[in-house]
């Protein structure tokens, strides 16, 4: 099979990019499809990119106190019901058990779409005295939201993530908290995932069912739509009043406590192919990558070369995630298009005049570059391009952000820069959802968030015309 | 609060043990009963272990080529149909979501009891030659099964574990498997928890609905019942056929694949417990204990005091799991309660004499052993005495499996030795259900396995007195 014939079966990444997008997850092996409608299966290469982040996430949390629990998987009705926000928001689309071990069951229970209710009130019997304070839990299970339109990732009625719930004696502390959280989820998507983020407060239309504030950290795709990777919120009371989580606090007075939560998600993997990816399919960061190097020898049947490569093999891996690609049934051509399109982020070619030679040639997946570098410094050179493509892919995706953020004044130029390269378009805001819903309304772009780093663009919301004090980013979303 | 009050609050381990148990989850802060009748919370204190429990395990599977992977939550009713005796095993057990989105669904959904079924499908889409092979997958997630009677840990509506699902080209290579995996578990129970195993094959009426042999590892509780800590299933063709696992072997022929299936669960944190415990409380095997060393100091308001213990336990810590008990608001004598109680393998005393002769005291939670150690040699002779209390812990469960381990050529016998203490009874059995049947009946003790250690010791079954080969162990189980 010829490098044509192979690179053909991805759809074209700008003829249709929902379509190069699917593709990518199933011929990438990354996830498929399952006989539960809308509910995915995770397969082993995509499953060890949610292992990496699991690990370079929960390393973090644990470094600032958050200890893992676990939660029932089923939620009484009445108890989903104890928030009135909260159950609006997510009682519609929620799966309910009536039948357990053969028996109508007196009580619905849903299956949890998020745990406030339940952590909540569990928390409200562990907590006595401010000496419980802070608490802070956090649990990596599914959670199952029933989606209409689903797809794998993005918006499956099935997904992976971890919640964290946490109370604290004062607001001033839960704020904090909530604060640290959404660093931490910047600091796994930029450092670990290469993609940048934006940083900023939700608009209270967007905000989390029941939640006083919720902070986000936003990402641009290579289509220029905007996907929500991490959300952190902060509660006040909403919660703590309902679920009576009530304290003895330093001055022997019974007080509620103030809370947050926050997550991320098997999303993450849709960021990471569509922020990366390209025509010849996925684009793996150096740093999440389940294969970082993949070794094709070449004329593998002449003498020597597999027992060399297999020794080359053999010293790197125990300082990289290293593969040998022997497979006697498949030609070159088609082994550098199949690592290529899963993503590998460097190729290294030897073949017998390689090892006449003493060196290998090492090609990069991010920019396609060949470099020939010497077998006694292969594990430092491999380690230094890796970083590099790290780096890169970085860089490459800031400017991305930087070529589709654009400004706009007016109603008619959020809507023709978005038709132009979709994109973060930045405006003035007033604050009321009225002009939220009227961008929405004729642009098809939601508010992404109010940005921590704000600029003055200009005196007024360029939809109601009053004065306006916020700027506020918008764009189509995932 | 003096000692003889705190330890009142646990029942008696000799006076009523089912009630002990639960004190001890219930104090110890393992886990918690929940609003979701018969689910239980998992507290941090318990959840760390069962951190413990996968980091180990799965360090082991990946040594051995196991990948994860994530199936859905849900299986439709007719997925969960196709292998018969495994739907009769199942289907009584299982919770049935009726309604998602607001909607009435067109089909059932069970949540998974065990992921054969969902597993098997995907794998007949994955699998189509024998370079496929094999394919080894795990995933580490939740399960419900709707038990009437619940206990937290042992028997729980929702319970966590690992289920691997393996396909293979020869019964022989899965054969292989199987055992590889049983002897994983056999690993981890007595490495890391400190728990001898009896090793054998499952009787047909004992192994899993739809599985060709099932293998387990069998522990005995303090109490002298028996708990399953772990099985491994042989299917055969059980599955791939009806599933249609079919792959092209190498002769270029279409032929079925062999399937094994293998799994452990947080029904080892009751193991722990059960086998461990005492009358002060938990007793955690140092290797698998959230803190290894709780630093108790004494008389904490005498100057310098604090200062010294803060500084031991930075020393101590990148080490160990240590913790440094400086709550003011309890004393000494509640805190050594407390940390026995929740089963930390030593306590280090230093009070303001110690630090004067440069000395601690180390305090043995097994044996309540105390040795005086200078700090220059602390940290070394903490390891020591960590491995120490794990190797002791380990024999000193050997010991009561060895005492509590009997033989029986008669009904009656079996009986007796059982009323007596409990334990594992050995008798020869001719291989009939209806023997098997027979000893439940009357004695409540189920056959625990067919040990791969055979002794042969008669030649007749003592219930029917026909011709017996094969030596079977016997137990009341939980």
């Amino acid at each position: 099979m010829g490098k044509e014939e192979f690179v053909r079966e991805i759809t074209n990444i700008e003829e249709d990019f929902a379509k190069w997008y699917t593709d990518v997850v199933i011929k990438a092996e990354l996830a498929d499809y399952t006989d539960t409608k809308g509910f995915i299966a995770i397969r082993p290469y995509g499953y060890a990119i949610w292992e990496s982040i699991q690990n370079y996430t929960d390393k973090k949390f644990k470094e600032v106190g958050v200890t893992n629990l676990y939660m029932p998987l089923l939620i009484p009705e009445s108890m989903l019901q104890k928030e009135k926000d909260h159950v609006e928001g997510f009682a519609p689309e929620v799966a309910w058990v009536t039948f357990g071990g053969g028996e109508k069951l007196e009580e619905r229970l849903c299956i949890r779409p998020t745990s406030e209710t339940m952590m909540s009130t569990m928390y409200s019997r562990w907590i006595k005295s401010w000496r419980d304070l802070p608490i802070l839990g956090n649990q990596w299970c599914s959670v199952v939201r029933w989606e209409k339109e689903t797809r794998p990732f993005l918006r499956s009625r099935e997904f992976l993530w971890q919640e964290g719930h946490t109370i604290h004696e004062t607001a001033k502390e839960a704020e904090e908290r909530t604060m640290m959280m959404l660093d931490i989820y910047a600091d796994v998507i930029e450092n670990l995932l290469a993609i940048p983020v934006l940083k900023g407060r939700k608009t209270p239309k967007e905000q989390f069912a029941g939640a006083e504030a919720t902070y986000t950290v936003e990402t641009l795709m290579h289509d220029g739509r905007a996907l929500q990777a991490g959300t952190s919120h902060y509660f006040g009371q909403n919660f703590t009043k309902p679920f009576e989580i009530k304290f003895q606090n330093r001055e022997g007075k019974e007080e509620y406590g103030y809370q947050t939560s926050w997550g991320l998600s098997t999303r993450l993997l849709g960021a990471v192919i569509m922020a990366h990816g390209d025509n010849r399919g996925l684009k793996l960061p150096p740093r999440v990558a389940p294969i970082q190097a993949v070794i094709v020898p070449i004329a593998m049947h002449k003498e020597g070369v597999l027992e060399k490569t297999n020794k080359i093999f053999e010293e790197l891996k125990n300082e990289f995630r290293v593969k040998l690609d022997d497979r006697d049934n498949y030609s070159t051509g088609f082994k550098f298009n199949d690592w290529e399109m899963r993503g590998v982020p460097v190729r290294i070619e030897i073949g017998p005049r390689d090892l006449e030679n003493g060196v290998a040639v090492l090609v990069r997946r991010d920019t396609g570059e060949k470099e020939t570098v010497e077998l006694n410094n292969l594990k430092e050179k491999l380690g230094e391009l890796l970083e590099n493509i790290q780096n890169s892919m970085f860089e490459a995706c800031q400017k991305i952000v930087s070529e589709k953020t654009t400004v706009a004044f007016s109603l008619e130029e959020i809507a023709q820069n978005l038709e132009k390269n979709q994109g973060y378009v930045k405006t003035m805001w007033c604050g009321n959802v009225e002009c939220e819903d009227k961008i929405k309304e004729v642009t098809g772009a939601h508010s992404r968030c109010i940005p921590f780093k704000q600029e003055h663009l200009a005196d007024v919301c360029p939809i109601c015309g009053k004065k306006a004090e916020k700027m506020v980013v918008w764009g189509r979303q995932y």
